[in-house]
């Protein structure tokens, strides 16, 4: 199994962190991101939308973060990461859907653009990125995790970026529920640090 | 089985499609989007997002429109729909995180600022609706579906937004492999015709 990974990127740690949490080992292939490698085209041909991680196991090559979470829980993973009965299944997609937009479009942007340099809209981004730790921070009050009463792939994709989100100026002090619930991910097993920088 | 939804709401026509192609009934509850109904109190303790479509079953609601077809696939609808193993998930995952993110941000945006008249980046969202529109027909060129040799919830999910996309400006003309994807999901028993403006 390989992982085409940038160390920086919250997407790419989101798998790294799952690979640890289930006790899976990948060879870490670098993709140099800020000289562009992503846009070469001998990584397009791995994955036409120019985007890290791209996982490849047993020669088949697998995109976008949220995805590689939900083929690493089905192929390898303990049935409590992503529950197979319908109604666990749809809850937690919602997460990965706001993962894939709200989150990525809010707080990942903030970040990229205070830490990175990238020219975003930072003030609708950390508004945006506001607005998502409020909800996580509400959903999470009186529940142990996002989902259910036991960590899910909803919980692994959508920490990352929620607990970098001070590198986009975003401050994480109000937020109760959520400095719990980061605890709580903290002391799984495998666990791996923020790539923060 | 309820759905608020949005007539126009290419997300909420997604699962209204999927419903049909299901040959399931609901009951249509109209949240008045014009009116800002999605952020009114009662919506909002329904669907903390602000978002339509939500479904309520059995008095469970799910948001998000590709959860609801996930869930939906789980609950009621043929194995094809949503294969249980995991290199189908993960590819089928791909594709719901890319209607999330970059359709959503892209040819849906486009739509809602030329015929919705709100403020968008038009040229923006319309470039990146381009570049998903190449995306996806280059993906079909020698492919009936977007995952395996059967329909799923990957061509349910991208499907509405981008056969949508000449109401954002942007020109399908040029994309083959889409228009005879666009005639197979026309074909399907229970098709429901897009919501035009």
């Amino acid at each position: 199994m390989q992982l085409h990974d940038f160390y920086l990127s919250g997407n790419c740690y989101k798998v790294r962190l799952f690979l640890g949490l289930l006790g899976l080992q990948a060879e870490m292939l670098n993709v140099d991101l800020p000289c562009g490698a992503q846009k070469h085209p001998e990584f397009l041909a791995l994955n036409p939308r120019g985007q890290v991680p791209v996982l490849v196991d047993d020669g088949q090559p697998l995109v976008d973060s949220q995805a590689i979470l939900v083929y690493l829980a089905r192929r390898y993973g303990e049935a409590h990461w992503y529950p197979q009965d319908a109604l666990s299944q749809g809850l937690i997609s919602g997460w990965l859907s706001l993962t894939a937009n709200e989150i990525h479009n809010g707080a990942a942007r903030a970040r990229v653009g205070l830490k990175f340099g990238r020219p975003v809209d930072l003030e609708d981004a950390q508004a945006r990125g506001r607005q998502v730790l409020e909800l996580v921070d509400t959903h999470l009050a009186g529940r142990l995790w996002l989902v259910g009463d036991q960590p899910t792939i909803a919980d692994v994709a959508v920490y990352p970026y929620l607990a970098l989100a001070d590198e986009g100026g975003l401050d994480l002090a109000p937020y109760e529920n959520l400095a719990a619930w980061f605890a709580r991910l903290r002391a799984l097993p495998g666990y791996l640090d923020l790539p923060r920088l």
